[in-house]
């Protein structure tokens, strides 16, 4: 396990002083909230447990897509559209923080410097390198703060693509794929679940090739009486941005409409409740006060063949958790 | 959760026969096993503890660096300069499976196609979407075969770079950190963390740039009394091959002398009972059944904010994992 990072001497907030100002609209807070998140500090479990009630209303939308097909610039451009409808709106750019990519976030951050300053705006790159929740957890409760400090909508921006990033797009209430033109060759690696995560699909750069041998390979159904909708843009000229809105908008109001929301909802409630548990495990062993001497004495009985891991897993997870609770 | 694959129609040879045939150095028994592994079957569970007590003698080597350096060429050599020392080798390749890069691995498969005749190397490219236990899981469950199998070393190769592929690499006996030559911005990008990790270093394509300007930026010191050795080499003509295997035997035997192998099993015991714990939480909530309507009932507060998810979570691990077993 990657040790912690070293912020133990920074003084910090009180935890119900920062969550109270979050809720008047602080963005400060929010910032300092979320940096808590990021270090996976034990402050930061105690601030969503209070932040908790106070959210659920931001409508909250995952971006993914494969790099450079401009996801950044099409979400700094929706952005601006939807202050324009006078929404607020949060970004939250996850950072999977691989060992080699560092320079590619920090390019994200400052092509979206421009609207930074508005303060219906929030935009954070998450760094999560290592959190023991995993990073769609960490990017998750990110969302939850921005939702608790007002935000109408929050965006979730994936850089790079892959398990991970997918994963966090589908937790999000609408999940829009992000697809540029390209060859016939290029569209064969373009896996299948794709196609099935999708609540509207966007092909961005229409200006730079034929689109449609893209559009027809989406080949999209109805899901639920959803027929994600295929949105054309070129969002550097800003091209598409108001049909996008309006597909998200349109998305929303389906979701209130056949109780879909709340479904999804729930989905991601199982998932974060399990992501949790599984964090509270990685804690104690992490910490090694939990289990103390008998979970070191399991660990040498693994390493010299006595005993399986899996038999000794079951013995972190007594009888309780295999009948109700 | 992605769903599982669709694989219940195949019908499946029984584990103990399985085991046995492994046991004997049954080539295809291996294969069968890691695919039950790949594909999170529960027939993986039961093979493994039949496997356990097997295991231990295989010398496992992780390969780490970013895409591009060429360490399945690097990789391909080695297996060849073993077998000519008589040693039997096992290499497990890693496939991320992004939805994006599917193509990167067969290229890979194809290359190492040259020493798959050979009765002494088992080669195996694993692909994990969505395991419930995570890639490094199901990566050294594979290991685990193939040092049952009877292999002298098992090698993992890394695809692409990443947080999950340095935690595969920190779990081997040695780890090998492989890079090229570069100047000094692309040097700027390689993290601290990569000169924590690697018990050998290697500088690969050296006939294509300056190897100097990287050989000083690596500063190694002595870490438990090893060195790390920086082997140059340039894989594609061979060059430096010989070299790397004799620095891995060193330190294969390093650990021996001090201890240290002993130490690194029992923190990859630690790491594997708290990866098996968790899978066996995700398998619990995945199949519904085991906390039945209670956890459904936690997921519907969660959704309407009337519990915290966290909180919510702590239910599922009962006060028995905060006291000793």
């Amino acid at each position: 396990m990657p040790a912690r990072k070293g912020t133990a001497a920074r003084p910090r907030d009180p935890v119900p002083g920062l969550v109270d100002s979050l809720l008047k609209g602080d963005k400060r807070a929010a910032g300092k909230l979320i940096s808590l998140i990021e270090d996976d500090e034990p402050e930061a479990t105690e601030a969503l447990a209070r932040i908790h009630p106070h959210t659920g209303r931001a409508h909250v939308v995952g971006f993914t897509g494969p790099p450079g097909v401009g996801k950044s610039s099409l979400i700094n451009r929706l952005v601006r559209t939807l202050r324009g409808r006078a929404k607020k709106v949060g970004v939250v750019a996850v950072d999977p923080t691989s060992p080699y990519t560092g320079g590619a976030v920090l390019g994200d951050r400052i092509r979206m410097a421009d609207t930074g300053v508005d303060p219906g705006v929030f935009i954070r790159s998450m760094a999560t390198r290592g959190h023991a929740g995993g990073l769609a957890l960490a990017t998750f409760d990110a969302v939850r703060v921005l939702d608790a400090l007002g935000m109408d909508l929050v965006l979730v921006e994936t850089v790079g693509a892959g398990q991970s990033e997918v994963e966090i797009a589908t937790r999000a209430h609408s999940t829009v794929v992000v697809e540029m033109p390209m060859t016939g060759d290029a569209v064969q690696t373009m896996k299948a679940g794709i196609l099935e995560i999708g609540d509207v699909y966007v092909v961005n750069k229409v200006d730079l090739g034929n689109a449609d041998v893209l559009v027809v390979k989406f080949q999209l159904e109805a899901r639920d009486g959803w027929t994600p909708p295929i949105i054309r843009t070129a969002a550097i000229e800003g091209r598409g941005i108001d049909e996008l809105a309006d597909a998200l908008m349109r998305h929303a109001t389906f979701l209130d409409e056949t109780g879909l929301r709340k479904q999804r909802e729930i989905a991601r409630a199982r998932l974060e409740i399990l992501e949790n548990a599984q964090r509270l495990l990685a804690r104690q062993v992490e910490a090694g006060s939990a289990f103390g001497k008998d979970f070191e004495r399991m660990a040498e009985d693994v390493a010299s063949r006595r005993l399986d891991p899996n038999a000794a897993a079951r013995k972190l997870l007594p009888t309780s958790s295999r009948k109700p609770l």
